[in-house]
């Protein structure tokens, strides 16, 4: 770039070397930033040994959370409950199942712990009643088909369970509702019940892992990346040289992020549930969280829905409260597109999109909620969205050519530490 | 299982290894099967060398297709391109692009290829025109975009394209409309224009390639599977073993086939879109049926949608019939589940579904077109569905126990060389 009479006119879609994008001047080299990253992670790694647990705050005996159990465990948890109830009805007692509710009024969000948490009401549920005879021979059903899963240690879907008996259930919402009774009732994950949804992620980058058996390298996965595994438990020895893991939204930036091998400039792991987090990926990343213990940055949309899906990452959805512990992975720090990001980077208008009455309404509910009040920064990024009424996707990047984002933008936010 | 008195009753859930699942005693030895599918496989390799194109049926010249195209000539075919328009502008010819119809009126079903392709009909695009200055405007952007796409040879999201640009092509419509014009003025498929589509499928089994440089053997991909790769033209050295390609409608199947692995029992290799073919999934099964010349074998729903998933895997979708050669796999076989097997295999009353209205016309409409009326089997079993009112999905199957599908239904269906 010596030569000056080579110099193109500034035009921002030509993605070429030349310093004419917007705020490329400002990047300082690589080992300035990879240090500032190396600082990050080693603060990370450092608070992630001291997890609050429920019990540590003392609320173990008025809140009600489920842990991961190995196959073996869940199969003796339901012999050792099919014993109980045989002798409760021997003894006159008759036979009925205890459930704890997992009705929103039952549930409730843990500063402390950043999560949503199941409180400790529970129902009755009797075979003796014309009310709940129903409920109660498809708790059992299901009972012995977990039963069965652990014991030949085979995971199915959900989809799967219904139809093995679809005269009982007559609708899936129904087994798949007692599905949910069944984790409360045993006090294990759905995952360890070998009962698996459909996934969707893919991950890449500086992670080396074992998917049942096999040794996966993710730098190695070209620029498809591996697709993350429905089953968590098959999941383990996990090995990383990254400095931080950055959640994208969308498979797009993805996209870019891996054919850019991003991650050999910058040591980190990438991964992606392509739009709304399923819970293969959210189990997966709160492992990779636990067990590499690297700060989580996330890329997601500057709306609404960008933000939700980073609070789903984050402290979990209601309808899944009472698994909060394991499906959530604390700490992720919103890297951008944040609503400042728009004038910041100069995003031009065009780019930007108006908000809707239904985006609006979505924002403003999100600053009723307790996980956003908790971070005064992002309360004030709501509140910029709302007032602008602009919102704007990872891609409006591409108007300053199509490797903004993994050359200038996303370099410039990590050396600026510009995360909240 | 010498020792009858162990022998529970029968339980068509309790997927144990017991014989009292139904077929399961027609199973012979898997070198049985084995050598049945050996036959298979060799008359399909055999068979794959005299594939016929439109320059064999001397159809080229009015009918049009395109084909893969390395970046350096598309980079070379749009620059021709903007020097003879530079001539036409010079010679007072004035400024337009000559564009292929992509109208339904300009498709043709050529059963000999059995694929839908373009007739002749092309349009005139002037610059001069007040109807046409915008889409002259941004057909001349678009390449432009392109020719640095294949410059830098990085590959891009159409939604990243739109972005570049948003106050020409105002709506994402706009520019993805153009960008198949462009495909279509330039004579090569989409992908050769490094414009990706985000990629959902993923592939295990026996299949080991390049994906970017790097080598994947789908034998060590766990459960989760390799994501596949939404650039093709980054896709090489395809090696396998296999003796079939399993094509999966359903991630639920694939999972349990992945799970059990299945291509160790049967050499084969898995693949899915989890649902709706993607372009790039559908990229994969061409090149892999292309380069391996193996049979391809699809596992669908027996429902309407199942046979029309087939049929776009098969012989395309209509909006991308220019691309048809590129994007169609020719000589899928329809193992199941198919509306005969529903009695067949003895699938209970409440595991099929009734069809709605709007089934059973899609099924009507489906008995109409080409591809389905060459196939006089697929005829048949059509009639048979509307017929019957009754679908079903892959996972009725599990009413017989959870593996049923990969121990007995799958195995049984091979050694019966069952498909049509």
């Amino acid at each position: 770039m010596a030569d000056k009479r080579k110099r193109r006119r500034p035009d921002p879609d030509s993605d070429s070397d030349s310093d004419t994008r917007p705020f490329k001047h400002l990047l300082k080299p690589d080992t300035t930033i990879l240090s500032s990253l190396t600082t990050l992670a080693a603060s990370t790694a450092a608070s992630s040994s001291k997890t609050l647990t429920l019990s540590d705050l003392r609320l173990s005996a008025a809140c009600r959370e489920v842990s991961d159990l190995p196959p073996s465990a869940v199969q003796s948890a339901i012999e050792s409950l099919a014993v109980s109830l045989a002798r409760s009805i021997l003894s006159g007692q008759g036979f009925s199942f205890t459930v704890p509710s997992r009705s929103s009024a039952n549930q409730l969000y843990v500063p402390e712990l950043d999560r949503i948490v199941l409180k400790d009401k529970t129902s009755i549920r009797p075979y003796s009643s014309v009310s709940t005879v129903r409920k109660t021979t498809i708790t059992t059903r299901i009972l012995h088909l977990i039963h069965q899963l652990c014991l030949k240690n085979i995971h199915v879907t959900k989809r799967d369970l219904f139809y093995t008996d679809v005269k009982l259930f007559q609708d899936q919402t129904q087994s798949d509702a007692v599905l949910d009774d069944v984790s409360c009732i045993l006090g294990c994950t759905r995952s360890s019940l070998n009962v698996v949804a459909a996934e969707k992620g893919v991950v890449v980058g500086r992670l080396i892992f074992s998917d049942n058996g096999d040794m996966i390298d993710c730098t190695k996965m070209g620029m498809g990346g591996k697709a993350i595994p429905p089953n968590i438990d098959r999941v383990g020895d996990m090995k990383s040289d990254a400095l931080f893991i950055l959640l994208v939204e969308k498979d797009a930036a993805y996209m870019r992020l891996a054919e850019d091998r991003f991650y050999n400039r910058f040591p980190c792991i990438i991964v992606t549930a392509k739009g709304q987090p399923d819970v293969a990926t959210r189990l997966f990343l709160r492992k990779m969280k636990m067990e590499l213990k690297l700060p989580v940055l996330a890329l997601v949309d500057s709306d609404p829905y960008g933000l939700k899906i980073l609070s789903v990452y984050g402290c979990g959805s209601k309808n899944m409260s009472y698994d909060s512990a394991n499906l959530t992975t604390p700490d992720i720090k919103w890297l951008g597109i944040r609503p400042s990001d728009l004038d910041k980077y100069k995003i031009p208008e065009q780019c930007r999109l108006p908000m809707t009455e239904q985006d609006i309404k979505t924002g403003k509910d999100l600053l009723e909620e307790d996980f956003v009040k908790k971070n005064p920064g992002w309360v004030e990024e709501l509140n910029l969205m709302v007032k602008s009424k602009q919102k704007a996707e990872i891609q409006a990047l591409s108007s300053f050519g199509f490797q903004y984002l993994s050359e200038v933008y996303l370099p410039l936010k990590l050396q600026q530490r510009d995360w909240l």
